[in-house]
């Protein structure tokens, strides 16, 4: 600590209040200092605040001077938050299980469906203690085996429902594996450049070390295998141990949904390598193009292949044609994987006793969709409407972001985001270097004050040195996104 | 990996398959593994494996040759796994508010109470999209503007909405503040010995050190500023750096409530030592003798002293007279706090996005109960039943414990746990430790095969070197309680 002999009161006052903190930047621990994770960095907080004060004003009465009305969060993945509606099967289901008493009232033939009260009774038979207790700590065992069944139907072989992991989000999962796989400061983690940065991120957090390998922007960001050897030496050649590889499939923030071929090509090089093979595919249900380009899960990779490769699967109840974020339902499949290590990360789950049962229940009724009945013609038109909705504004983004000239953007065949590229003038990024910032930061800054439109800056996912990006999700409703494209255009052509 | 040149097939592939793996009990995150958290450690597990037996049995019509016919779970403060029931207001405002279709439907006022549809229409206003969006990452600002008021009228001091943090219940915040405080392996954080294992646990995975302090346990487990000191000395000569002190108020396992005095002493000696305070009081609603021994926050006595210090307060909706541990809902109020440091902790909770909604439902709730109408009798009725009921329960483990000869409990004035001392015979002990085991652990286990009660062995919390403890709850319903209570004293008389 600087001791000062000489200074006002006033100075000696802010030293002390500054320095007298035992928990101050300047010994908290470097690693969650120096971690970013842009997806709610720097952009939407800007975002957040010119919010605020749009509300402020708006309630004050005083005129908008701003070239927009509202903010459009497009930064993040979050449907409901842009007007998407809860599927009513689920939502019923949830509130007889979380108050039964509903179940017991008179008019419950007149509110709910018979297949909402039948499947709220199967739950309460392997729930007998309701959705108030702590449960196991990797989850309810009657849902873990909802997941299984599911797991075997998607791929057609067996999961045993003691592999599965009932956690807060596909966050907690993620969290907990990277938890358990880095021992020390030498162990890399292979993940995608771009990526979803909860990666680099929890690698930071955990002293890891990364090891990105550049998917393949112009042919739809597919997968190179020199671009995988290379990644791994230059891990190795820094003296780091790679331990994992991350595919992220379909693809966030690149919309690309990965060919059954490229996943052969992970499976055979995490094999030949060595390395566990985790498989973020939270996504899984957001595929646009499923007659070309379906969906493949790298469980079904590994089975077809007969390899022994360590695989780590994550689901998430957030996105698909689901859009439950605020339930923090997520799941784990573990393949593969020794027993003992396994049984640590129990361990890890008990320590924070489990995830919450909202979560875990609404996973158990995304895995167990109704089949029959008003409930089930419901469920499908409602799904429908979401996913073909989906399909219709990615298809619009995608085009409206190739006509602009100056920007380019591969085919979005699956999750919720475009990551086109954007050729900005040399002036432009010439001032961005000059004032220290990143270009497509300052673009986004940009494109947010002039426009009203939140994304998030392509550095934030990473890409190739020299290119720039921004991630926007097509979630808004059409004829708001439409019009955003518009003023995106309209901006995009006076950047100087 | 070593090389076998001879082996029979079947070896060579056991080899293979166990040294193939990537992730190894040897190659895993040392801290993960020798990570400990004894409430759902051994003896909870065999009390699992026991609890399938027995169903197993009885669905297969096999007599049970046991000498009990359940296991009755006191390991865990998990109310409503053993019986106790949800708040109706609680319950009924989440439904509502999940699935706000039943708002609308034509039955509602037969079906729920004004107060209810009022509040939920309250939540709704400041929750427009409902709860399947992600929220802040702190948590909804309408809640948070909440749980500020309940601290407000609690203290009768002042409370920023924007210091409050909403998290995946208190267990979660508290890896947040560690998380940011322990900066490398010298980092010390006194915890009181007996402690929750969640502590230790995380200081052991976030590869800080433990700086132990004893309570007193023949002065009802109170605060003894010269132990608090000999720690801090005896961490400090170990060349570590004491950040941070925590206790927990009420106690536990150690079922007291600290006293006006104890917590000034605390405060002064953070003051003193410049150490952040962590203080747990996710048992504020359990006090058992709220006259002489009222539950003080830490926050009111750092306030009535006018300190400086950095406190950390903990909360939760798993305990009191709610036990919604399925919820997950908990927070944080950080005081005092450098904003920057706040600012990373904010960072931190967006890399996860948000805490579950239904857990900051709950907490919502929690902090702002109803105030009138039938809603608020039937709440008060509900309330008062519950913590009567604990309270009965509190005074007949104390008395059935003290009355068994070789047993000491202190009074039980608060939390949800009995922590009574167990005077083991030499030859127990010495059979304990010639098979390696700790006597308390042997002692629960001989406990649960013998009567069925699942208990923890105090070296999961800690004791002072040489006695030996249990930690059980007092939860479940008064005659089984009262019967296993029986049982105890009969099998701690027969231990040889």
């Amino acid at each position: 600590m600087v001791v000062r002999s000489i200074a006002t009161s006033a100075a000696v006052k802010s030293v002390h209040t500054t320095c007298s903190k035992n928990l101050r930047v300047d010994t908290m621990n470097t690693r969650l200092r120096t971690m970013q994770y842009a997806v709610r960095g720097e952009v939407p907080i800007r975002a957040g605040v010119l919010s605020k004060e749009l509300e402020s004003e708006r309630q004050q009465g005083i005129s908008n001077k701003r070239p927009f009305g509202k903010i459009l969060f497009c930064n993040i993945g979050n449907p409901q938050s842009v007007g998407q509606k809860p599927i009513t099967f689920f939502r019923s289901v949830l509130s007889l299980v979380d108050n039964p008493r509903l179940l017991t009232s008179a008019s419950v033939h007149t509110l709910f469906e018979d297949e909402e009260i039948e499947r709220a009774h199967d739950i309460l038979s392997y729930l007998p203690n309701g959705s108030g207790a702590y449960s196991d700590s990797q989850g309810v065992e009657g849902i873990r085996r909802n997941v299984a069944q599911f797991v075997e139907k998607r791929d057609g072989y067996s999961c045993e429902p003691s592999n599965i992991f009932l956690t807060n989000g596909a966050s907690s999962a993620i969290q907990m594996l990277l938890t358990a796989l880095i021992a020390d400061e030498n162990d890399s983690i292979m993940i995608p450049t771009p990526q979803y940065p909860i990666y680099s991120a929890l690698i930071s957090l955990l002293n890891g070390k990364q090891a990105g390998y550049y998917l393949d922007e112009e042919s739809n960001w597919s997968l190179n295998l020199q671009a995988l050897e290379s990644s791994f030496d230059a891990s190795v050649s820094q003296g780091h141990r790679p331990r994992a590889m991350v595919v992220i499939n379909p693809g966030n923030p690149t919309g690309n949904t990965m060919s059954y071929d490229d996943l052969c090509t992970v499976v055979r090089f995490c094999e030949k390598h060595n390395l566990v093979l985790m498989s973020d595919e939270v996504y899984q249900e957001n595929c646009y193009n499923p007659t070309e380009r379906p969906f493949v899960s790298c469980k079904k990779i590994v089975q077809d292949l007969g390899s022994d490769v360590e695989l780590a699967s994550f689901h998430s109840t957030s996105k698909g044609f689901i859009g439950e974020c605020g339930r923090r339902g997520g799941y784990m499949e573990m393949h593969n994987f020794d027993p003992q290590v396994q049984a640590e990360i129990v361990k890890l789950a008990s320590s924070g006793l489990c995830s919450n049962l909202d979560g875990q229940l609404m996973l158990d009724l995304m895995v167990k969709p109704p089949t029959k009945g008003v409930a089930y013609s419901t469920h499908m038109d409602e799904k429908s409407a979401i996913l073909d909705s989906l399909k219709v504004k990615a298809d619009m983004v995608y085009e409206m972001l190739n006509q602009t000239p100056g920007v380019s953007c591969q085919p979005l065949e699956g999750a919720m985001y475009a990551f086109p590229k954007l050729d900005l003038p040399k002036s432009f990024v010439d001032r961005a270097i000059a004032d220290g910032k990143s270009p497509d930061s300052m673009y986004a800054i940009s494109l947010l004050e002039s426009t009203g439109i939140c994304t998030v800056p392509g550095s934030g996912f990473g890409q190739v040195k020299g290119t720039h990006h921004v991630r926007m999700t097509f979630l808004p409703p059409k004829d708001e996104l439409e019009n955003a494209m518009k003023q995106f255009q309209k901006h995009h052509m006076s950047i100087r």
